[in-house]
């Protein structure tokens, strides 16, 4: 019987929670004091308050792990976890204490970070972004000199889309609205299907726009959100901040991660029989951790099952550009959706974009989006208000958006220096992944499916019960035991399956395909030759 | 007695949070199956689900107001209510039917949005922020034409402290090292007291922050938030959306909007007779929407209070740089609880602040930090891993952060014309809150508290009974009434009272001193004429 387990925090949350459930409910605003209202007990609230008073010591500070928010405790992101500090500690000391490890520098192969390896940014954009910035070069003649003609005639069109030209003012809540134009027309290029720049929320990155929904949707742990196993840990996390539950469906690594609806849906039989109002699903194509691209036909089934189902499909597309391999091809779920003949009506539909991804790869610009259909106009009214909460993202990660979903094209001055960045930089992405996926096929008990998007590989690591004990003894999960040991001996850092979900009893870990390929080969013998040594080491 | 009323949604929110809290808890992560788990009930739940399964029309898609999360519901932002709603529709009629209003532009006074209504960004942080984005600028000749020496030495320093000069790379989860180490400089000249960069987090803005502080220490509505009223509705809307309680404290409007610990001690002592454990104190200083600044003896007072009564200060510090009377001065309050002898062990202590406000007001690059003192190390892991979700905030607004805590310095290029333009828009704004709020205090029934920093005047209407009796009729409160009627009549967005808390029967409105200079006369004109119509309409 499959089994997910997360540990840390697990009962003290549930005891803090437990504490708090037997409070009455009171109102946000507190009514005055001439108001009906019992007296509740709330002791350990309270004694934060009164053993402070007079106290000097830090023990004494009033904000303890005990009385923050469980839900936060319980939360995890494995991405930038544990393993993620220890590899920064160690680059720390290698500074001073080069001699001491046998590897001269760390690298990170546990987020999809690639500009932190090196890879350059697209030109075109970035001479868009500056000029956007600092407006007044515009004027000047030199500046014809510096920039090329249409990142020059972009910026204009840009800055005359922005009311006032103001590029440090806030914007509408969702977005710019001719910036939401140009990406509409973008999706609608890339769809064949009509987009409304009105069902565009600009987003800083997808992770805000990904907890803006698990707001909207969770109001309880009763509701679940179901989400593939392995999964991107920002869900787990998300959903953990709102208070829901996580329903987890297995991808299939016998067949390359294949989701399936039978699946899906025992599993969302199986939360329903306990109480869950399962309300949305989350798909990743190309998926993350796991880097397959779903086939149309799949994409259909899943379409249907959450018509019928009644739940909303929150599709994770960031890596929409990240395909490798000739014989998939990335198609957004809305296109699926309308080409089967569903409507604005007849299904709830959330797409996630961002910068960060693609080939662009501009994580630190922050900018993204979400294009939202299917929801009622009282619904889009209730997520409008809580963007504008927030007020707006940030203007650059917006221009940034709108560049990305409309690039030069033929005949423009950057078009052919654009298109051979972008070619060069796909292009090397898809051999670093074959060259990685084939040299951990070849280590022993390793096994590993191809990388047909997304930034990823996701080996399996069929571990010896010897290494399992010593993992035991070292209190620590057996995927996290390798992955140190990984970490301490070759100086790279990749992330434990454990942190994306995976079947119990097997053995993951992720890294990304990001170093730049002259490192690749120094990395693939570093990594064979620890798995060798630590084989040895723990062979049954 | 007072009482503050928030009505939207409450009973529909109530009657939702009463469903959930029949439900038992269900852990994040489903458990299969197999484990020991009672049937629960969720009829409401279920019923979108199965009503859904072969419908086609709208009504029938799974999301409903009913169904969504009702803290969601129960969140309010008037500073982009439904006035400004109104506004933007007005706005879009006006390009074509010109004739049909007696006004020919709307302006925005709605927000603390100052690029919008024509303020220019300084121009040395323009510069450093193009080169940062767009750093092969820095190997061209030309670029010594067109940015100043100082901009460039200052581009290749930050440049310098981005590992790998990768401006497009997520950086650490509380921002670049670099910038922090910069920004905690800045804090030691401007407080005379140390500042850690591991205690500062860098953020999109300061909104992000304020709900991440919000997000540890509200678990349920049994933990209260104290709150200034008027409050900027930051605060009520992310204390709603994170499920807490706020407990209001009234600044006294007859003082100058003064802060009188004994009123908060009585608020208090009240909500804890109700069973509220009083988290944290939030003070805005300058005030927004009311304009006072604290004098320091007040500040001391304040941070007194804190300590003895075991609540963390949030202290909402966005408009330091902005104080337009010589009789008063910003203090930090960490430099006023340091200079009382509290140290990192005595109280904790979250100052905020955001590259939107100051002489700068760059909104839209979505930059701001929080350093936090006070917390145990378990509990800042805690906030890290919350900040780490996100990943990191946007390098843009990083730096510019960074280059507001550090601006030009005597001997620089750019340092006379950096002071020029500084000292321009300060003194320009002191002299249009001086004119706006002379003009205010003539209007017949209207005083007003003069803006002794931030951004905002909030005058006090004595509407005529006739006035309220009006608004009762047309179902909306009678300072939104006012307000709606000043726009319709003059184009100018101001914002009710109401939607920042204001003491039962007293009616206000908040106006930015934001319009450009040009513009006040007709703002005052305008207003001055409105005003007298409608009391000529409305006198009792």
């Amino acid at each position: 019987m499959r089994r997910f387990v997360i540990g840390q925090a697990k009962s003290l949350s549930d005891r803090t929670r437990q504490h708090h459930r037997n409070h009455r409910f009171v109102s946000l605003f507190l009514p005055s004091s001439s108001s009906a209202s019992g007296s509740v007990s709330s002791s350990r609230l309270f004694s934060s308050a009164s053993d402070m008073a007079g106290s000097n010591s830090s023990s004494s500070l009033p904000v303890t792990v005990q009385s923050i928010n469980p839900k936060v405790l319980k939360c995890e992101y494995a991405v930038r976890g544990e393993i993620v500090s220890i590899a920064q500690r160690l680059q720390e000391d290698l500074k001073v204490n080069k001699d001491a490890y046998p590897f001269d520098e760390i690298i990170y192969c546990n987020i999809g970070n690639p500009q932190s390896l090196g890879q350059q940014p697209i030109t075109y954009f970035r001479e868009v972004l500056a000029l956007c910035d600092h407006p007044a070069l515009l004027d000047e003649s030199q500046t014809h000199g510096l920039f090329s003609a249409d990142a020059i005639g972009r910026a204009w069109k840009i800055l005359d889309q922005i009311p006032g030209r103001a590029t440090g003012a806030y914007s509408h809540s969702q977005g710019v609205k001719g910036l939401r134009d140009t990406i509409a027309a973008g999706i609608e290029a890339r769809d064949g299907f009509p987009c409304d720049p009105n069902d565009i929320f600009l987003t800083d990155g997808a992770s805000p726009a990904v907890h803006m929904m698990m707001q909207l949707l969770i109001s309880s742990e009763n509701d679940g959100i179901l989400c593939p196993i392995p999964q991107y840990p920002l869900y787990s996390a998300s959903i953990a901040l709102h208070g829901g539950t996580l329903v987890p469906y297995y991808l299939d690594e016998a067949t390359g991660w294949g989701l399936e609806v039978s699946e899906v849906k025992k599993q969302v039989e199986d939360a329903r029989s306990k109480g869950i109002a399962v309300r949305a699903l989350v798909v990743i194509n190309p998926g993350n951790p796991t880097g397959q691209v779903l086939a149309e036909d799949n994409q259909r089934d899943i379409v249907n099952f959450c018509k019928q189902e009644g739940l909303v499909l929150l599709a994770d597309e960031v890596y929409q550009e990240n395909v490798y391999v000739p014989d998939k091809e990335f198609h957004s779920f809305k296109k699926v959706a309308r080409s089967m003949g569903y409507g604005e009506k007849d299904i709830c539909l959330v797409s996630f974009q961002s910068v960060s991804k693609g080939y662009y790869g501009e994580c630190g610009k922050r900018g993204g989006y979400m294009e939202i259909t299917g929801f009622t106009p009282e619904v889009r009214e209730q997520i409008y208000k809580v963007a504008s909460v927030n007020l707006c993202s940030n203007i650059s990660g917006q221009i940034l958006a709108s560049l990305v979903m409309s690039p030069p094209k033929v005949g423009d001055e950057s078009y052919e220096s654009y298109m051979a960045e972008r070619d060069g930089i796909l292009s090397s992405l898809a051999r670093r992944a074959k060259t990685l996926e084939e040299a951990l096929n070849k280590l022993e008990g390793v096994t590993c499916n191809r990388a047909e998007g997304a930034m990823y590989l996701f080996p399996r690591i069929n571990l010896p019960q010897k290494a399992i004990k010593a993992a035991e003894a070292a209190k620590t999960a057996p995927d996290a035991f390798y992955c140190k040991r990984l970490l301490n001996t070759t100086g790279v850092v990749v992330v434990p399956g454990s942190g994306f979900g995976q079947v119990p009893g097997t053995w993951h870990f992720r890294c990304t395909i990001l170093p730049q390929e002259d490192k690749i080969p120094a990395i693939v013998s570093r990594i064979t030759e620890f798995h060798q040594s630590f084989m040895d080491e723990f062979r049954d």
